[in-house]
């Protein structure tokens, strides 16, 4: 409809500015999924050693928890953590980097009988890839896990497509209405949620893109404020601009973005950096999350 | 038994060492499934542009459907290609970017239906980790995919483990046996074979690491040889040595060798290059072994 | 001027817009230094092993060899290959990965006589980093460099910004007028030319990102010529848009954008692979360029 | 002489061994240069976040501290940090990867004035690459930038071989007297000292491979002593090694390797990890060590 973000709280504001107001039955005019949705942003969210950044995993491990908790998971209960994405594309590498920092411990379970007593729970990670580099739906091998491992609850980790650039790499979205279809820099064709995998789905996601159309469209918004005070030629130019609405203007630029090409995004120039910091303080929220217990000593 | 080796004619080697001859009941004895075991070595294995190595190429892909054909694979059948090995240990990661150039069709077949006339097959490629970063036995992720998939044909492509330090990197091993518990330089627990799959299983290897008592054992056996023409008091030294037999020399450095650690591998200088010069090589070779269609036209 | 491109055939094609003819003095008015500047466009750039891809490394190479020959360097004569560019952000890796790629022949000729007759030139190749990562401008970093080993000639390879989206990791820009300030994706300071470091210069380009003013300004564009058959509001909203001259709009975008960040980049999604695949047809064709002699047998 | 270690502690066991006491003279006798020596090993040296993490770093970071004090090198003194190694080959990237953590100020005093309030030193740092991928040796690159940037002193970053195999990855030797020619991993051939760049060189070393011999000897070390309670025939074995003094034994071997290869390595096998790890340790020293203020408000 003219809006590409998998962010719930822009969606809300797009409708916001188109509506006034968010009529009843959110979640379907959202194109959201009925379900609790948190977004946390901050601007120091990749440091790793300071006191902020302490606080900053803190609290993603607590809203983890939350959600587990309002989803009736117990502290002992096997988790899959599934990590989305493309690993050989930077900004959608995110899923992948962070499962490869995730304490895996389910193995141990079997061979090490006193874990019972450490306070963890059983958790195992997967890189399920993606259509394009493994010819078969996302769905289709998370399911085949799913059958083998029986979770009670699947997280997934994703990068997402976010509509205001000044987000990419500064929030966390957590949801426990899953993934849904068409979302993700990757865009996943099935929906990975409590429906199609039988346990229920804790997403976490960080924009890491715009696509081109939005910002084209931000750098408009911000022509049409920055004209409002401008010279007589450019204000007929902001008259004209500031009588459009914003959904008619950015339908028009992802129209005449297809006339170019769709494969183009628009990332941070540090992009390689924010994806490696982030995994890390999303791993480590993860596994404070999970895990009553004391891992450092299981680690390196 | 005092020897590790994932390569057939390496055990065949051992054995006739130890034993003059080869019994009968060759597999169990050789502590290799039965099946057919192809070897293939060539100095400039890992190059890729020159006419050799478009001989090499052809020569692997040839074997590939050789073994195809002798399981009854149809060219149309759907192939499933598997990966194994972990892409965060450099001597390791042969398998996981083999599959990341793998040419993967079958979403294809889905969306193209002309793709039907093309003579190509449809194919999918996963890299389903190691149970210490996943948590979860390998079998086990390869099982779930496999039944959601249904492939005709797996074909699991790994680093292996040799016995001698010259093939480092130089041979391609096929085989239609599968791929054994305890095998290969991540140790897979259980095996991915006919009876574990229920599908024809081909495995392709390569060796990329000799263990430390292996190597110990080579330069031992080379010193034995030196000093057969050395000095009075060397001469003593070798005359000791050359009077033990080789199992029972290799036995004790391996007895040895765990008393230091087992966590030591030895590989060539340059195997940062070699195991990405070789991925291409043999992604190459398969592709070229799946296919009877030009599949250029669907790359970068 | 509100243009950013490092691409002379682009800086032409602007200036031919806004003033309908190219004045004299055409250098300084294209802000691009005088000298020779060739553009190779090919859809199939990125290929490696078709006939085509033979056929565009030997061109990259005949256009190689004729700036050293216009410049008056002989067959024999000594040559440094520079890799501009922050090896740690992908769209400007590309010159470090070229010199990664790059045969190095300097120092076998002082160890291996036998090799002046192999109709080879001693070639040296460094990546001296940029100024965020090494606290030095890359110019005193060459210079540096250049005081020890005395090559007859410089080529420097770089990432570009380009102007128009199309030509993203599709154009060869080589040119015998060195590197200017400002310009490449890493913005040397410096310019890096026969002035500065004493011997000719060769640059090597492929543009990788354009900016996000440039991309709105695109995507504006396609907006006008689409809107020329629409309805009647749309109509109107043209002819505002079409009043406005091109370079007046992207100065308004530019500075709408400074509100926003400079620190976005948009690229094609496939950046990683481009910049991989890009690397090794330039450093093929540097090898090709450079030596009459076969480097085959020095390579592995 | 039968030995290879860049590692004093060790070369001054292994005489110990030999001779039963060190003969004066004793720097030429280690073939080490003289000057101070810090050896500083640490069982968990790889973490970053516990207790113990943050004394290993304080540890390094008051040595470093030190070394500069002796040295005469004052708060204000301007620094190069030069990462040695190839970065393409895992054991030998610590250097590099050193370099790329290290925070890098020298370029801010010429542009932000007031950082001279901040009680920071201007730092500068770069990874000239090996000869072999740059054909130009290590100390020429070095001088030519050390001429230009007029540092009062030199830090260099280095992967080690070690002589034991238990050292690998848990020590860090700090040394106020230069690389020597033919130490390291990649064999630099010509020393960056006091004498070759003008100035005091600090070198900072992580023992990262052993070689082929040295393994071996390791293992037959081991052999003996298990040996020693053993049965009949093995007791003549151990009798025979026992009486070989070790650098016999480790000549032979040598000798016999050469008859193999010398371009294999030992490894620790997650030595990816272990790099990647150190190469944070050493840097976030490295910062402590060389700025009295604090740098965080300037990291990302």
């Amino acid at each position: 409809m003219g809006i590409h973000t998998d962010m719930a709280v822009e969606a809300h504001e797009y409708f916001s500015e188109k509506n006034s107001r968010i009529p009843s039955g959110g979640a379907k005019f959202l194109e959201k999924p009925i379900g609790t949705y948190i977004t946390f942003e901050a601007e120091d969210l990749r440091g790793f050693e300071n006191e902020s950044s302490l606080q900053n995993r803190s609290f993603i491990a607590r809203e983890i928890e939350k959600l587990l908790e309002k989803n009736g998971i117990s502290d002992s209960a096997p988790i899959l953590v599934v990590g989305l994405g493309n690993r050989e594309i930077t900004p959608d590498a995110l899923g992948p980097k962070v499962v490869s920092s995730v304490f895996v411990s389910r193995h141990l379970f079997d061979h090490f009988p006193q874990i019972k007593n450490a306070d963890l729970r059983p958790v195992c990670a997967v890189s399920p890839g993606v259509l394009g580099t493994t010819g078969i739906e996302t769905l289709e091998i998370v399911k085949g896990i799913n059958e083998h491992v029986h979770p009670k609850c699947v997280i997934v980790i994703d990068s997402l497509v976010a509509r205001n650039i000044s987000r990419l790499g500064k929030s966390v979205q957590l949801s426990d209405s899953g993934i849904s279809p068409g979302s993700g820099v990757g865009n996943h064709r099935k929906g990975l949620n409590r429906d199609s995998l039988g346990v229920p789905v804790i997403s976490i996601g960080v924009p890491m893109v715009v696509d081109a159309a939005t910002i084209t469209d931000n750098i408009f918004e911000c022509s049409v404020s920055m004209l409002k005070n401008a010279s007589e030629k450019q204000s007929k130019f902001y008259e004209m601009l500031s009588e459009m609405k914003p959904f008619e203007r950015k339908a028009i630029f992802k129209e005449a973005l297809s006339g170019i090409t769709d494969e183009l995004i628009v990332t941070p120039k540090d992009i390689d950096e924010t994806v490696n910091d982030l995994s890390k303080v999303i791993s480590a929220a993860i596994n404070l999350g999970l895990h009553k217990g004391d891992i450092s000593g299981y680690l390196q």
